[in-house]
């Protein structure tokens, strides 16, 4: 059975398409600059320009290409589904969901809470439910990961009528990496899931942390929105609540301080040189100090949050890696770890530096050889977990043959 | 010497007057209800009404009590020092000050941080050196004892310029009290402070946690301002700073929302009651569900900090409790400290219910006997404290004694 998995950005299309019987990914590819008349389809035998002013132009594309003549999809009803990522499904969707005009208003009632994302996403559903109209479409929450977080961990310590009345409590994002995370480690562990305490670190251009409990996201780092938590690329993470309050009483408007702390903030304020963590390190090296103060405040931050999950989960077998940062900065790795003997964790620092998930099947193990907490890299893969997660609404439970063995 | 501490607040004036040679106590009262018809000061001797409809009336109730016919002051020369507690600092007042024009500017100009509490710790010290004319008056701040946080625990994931243009960073608060514990945990171990990792817990009706490394305040829940950190009674602690901008963009004013997040969030908001740790935990014991939640959540935070402060330090010595909740909620105590013997914290469990700091000078181990990491309440004493940081101030570091001892 054949799964498409689109993810709708602000300019971009990106796609997946696998065969679930084998998860064998057929083909995959990205229309970039959607909205300009330069719009470009770059797939696995080069790039073309199409028409693209708009993501209907560029589904339109997409699916012809998919379906040429000897393409991997005979036609468009060879779809199992087509399954979309979407930001914020709030607290009503919560499992892989069949789109219907009930799940549309749910996830545009959700923008108030990702205003940048949500109305991308559900744009990109509604075009895609017409290119490919005689599919079912599933969408996929990068909150329903999170969806069983206690109630000690979700609540804010606000007046209990904002939850009730405006939903304001923590949701948490990256669901699919740190779920795919999760499962990866299981395997790699020999150890079923429902056995395994996890801290999950997904560090990319946006970052955060969970905490898994038998295979359950018991606390995560994103809050509300994904401005919370961990210091990111453009994000300021955690804050003094009292910070955007005072830049509002000195004048600055709303909308200013939204673009500030989701755009001019994170690696990029603290070190002035933008959010590529290559060019910080790289900086760093060469002595520039805000550099490397960028550096120490994202792993002071991040050993935070991982202490802070050990304590959460009463200690973690395993802690593990992801993201563009996770998988490829062995510094990062190596100073969130430095220390930490006292609960367990110690890293091999040879293999830390050496070995790469991309060379070990996706995973690989950087701990010392007899420390009780292992340290693992993964190679994140959110698009094969959405397709999972797409069989799983479809076909049910016993079809996502990866998920039910780990 | 004598020393006079005082500590003005919005309504009412604390005083205690200490022989340093001992630290013997020599008096302590407060006036109430200052600035209505009503004012009455409490003291050893029972209560009088007073002229207090303002701060110096008050003051002068005090200084007519304290050198009245068997006083304990003969006149007010027989101080060495007035002090004064301030909440905040900045990044210019870092040790106690002797109160001139200059330190009374930078106290006003840090109200932008402490609006609630500089203007009226201000106007206690002006008010203080008209009635007390004679003697030095010290300024000693709340977050002096975080002053030498490193950059990447004070410094937010925001642009630099915010800092060095504003002073947008993490200051810190309850520094006496973080500081009293400290010292006395170095004491109560027989250990000096420089060979000690502390996690000090300051739960009152504002509440925060410092990571104590050889005597040094590295790590603080509180930031820019109090409301930063941990639930507190009335406060929000840690929010998605994305919500105080929802609620402004809904319409909510500026005002409202600083008065939402100060003043009706925390323990009160969560739990529907009141602010009373008392109330709640009864409350929770009769079966209330927000009462219960608002116990969990305030539990489940400070879990989170002391296991990230462990990070921080890389293992703590000793996790210390104080403040009205800290020093006497064993239910806090033990659910804090519950499924963490994977960092060497074990509690006694009867020890805990049953010791009380106040019975034994002021500090109690409750932690198991051989867990590595040992679990104190301390009875906190912040004027005691300040006292000590007047006379460092007016005497030189040599005068005092315990801080100097520890
Ligand atoms: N070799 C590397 N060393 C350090 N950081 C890297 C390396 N390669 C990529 N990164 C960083 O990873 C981040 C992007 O992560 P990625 O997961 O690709 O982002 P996104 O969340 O946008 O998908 C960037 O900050 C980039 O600099
Ligand atoms: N026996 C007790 N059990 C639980 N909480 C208590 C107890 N006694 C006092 N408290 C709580 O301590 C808090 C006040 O702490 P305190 O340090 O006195 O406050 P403040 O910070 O205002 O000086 C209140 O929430 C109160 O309910």
């Amino acid at each position: 059975m054949r799964v498409l998995v689109v993810n709708v950005g602000s300019t971009s299309v990106k796609y997946n398409l696998y065969e679930m019987d084998t998860e064998a990914r057929l083909a995959a590819g990205r229309v970039e600059r959607v909205g300009t008349a330069d719009a470009t389809h770059i797939h696995e035998g080069g790039s073309d320009r199409i028409d693209g002013r708009d993501v209907t132009g560029a589904l339109r594309a997409i699916l012809a290409h998919l379906t040429r003549e000897g393409g991997p999809l005979p036609d468009p009803t060879a779809l199992a589904a087509v399954g979309h990522r979407v930001v914020h499904g709030g607290e009503q969707l919560v499992t892989p969901t069949p789109v219907d005009e009930r799940a549309e208003r749910i996830i545009e009632e959700c923008a108030a809470y990702a205003p940048l994302h949500n109305p991308v996403n559900l744009a990109g559903i509604r075009a895609a439910r017409a290119v490919f109209s005689q599919v079912p479409h599933v969408a996929v929450f990068d909150t329903a990961f999170h969806a069983q977080l206690p109630p000690h961990a979700y609540s804010y310590a606000i007046p209990h009528e904002l939850y009730l009345e405006k939903g304001i409590r923590r949701y948490g994002f990256h669901g699919p990496s740190h779920q795919y995370m999760a499962l990866s480690a299981a395997e790699h562990l020999g150890t079923h899931l429902s056995r395994l305490k996890l801290i999950t670190c997904h560090l990319g251009g946006g970052a955060s942390v969970s905490a898994i409990e038998h295979g359950v996201s018991v606390e995560t780092s994103m809050g509300m929105t994904p401005l919370e938590g961990l210091v990111m690329g453009t994000r300021a993470g955690d804050l003094d609540p009292a910070i955007p309050m005072l830049l509002a009483k000195q004048g600055m408007a709303a909308g200013d301080i939204d673009e500030l702390l989701n755009r001019r903030s994170g690696l990029a304020g603290l070190s002035g040189i933008g959010a590529d963590f290559r060019d910080i390190q790289q900086a760093a090296e060469g002595g520039d100090p805000r550099a490397r103060l960028a550096i120490e405040v994202f792993v002071h931050r991040l050993r935070k949050y991982v202490g802070a999950y050990a304590a959460t989960l009463g200690g973690a077998d395993a802690i593990v890696f992801t993201g563009g940062i996770g998988e490829n900065s062995a510094l990062v790795r190596s100073k969130v770890c430095e220390g930490l003997i006292f609960m367990g964790v110690a890293l091999d620092e040879r293999a830390n530096e050496t070995k790469r998930a991309a060379d070990h099947g996706g995973i690989v193990e950087i701990s010392a050889h007899r420390a009780p907490t292992k340290v693992l890299v993964v190679r994140t893969d959110e698009e094969r977990m959405i397709a999972r997660e797409v069989m799983r609404c479809v076909v049910g439970p016993t079809a996502t043959i990866r998920s039910v063995r780990a």
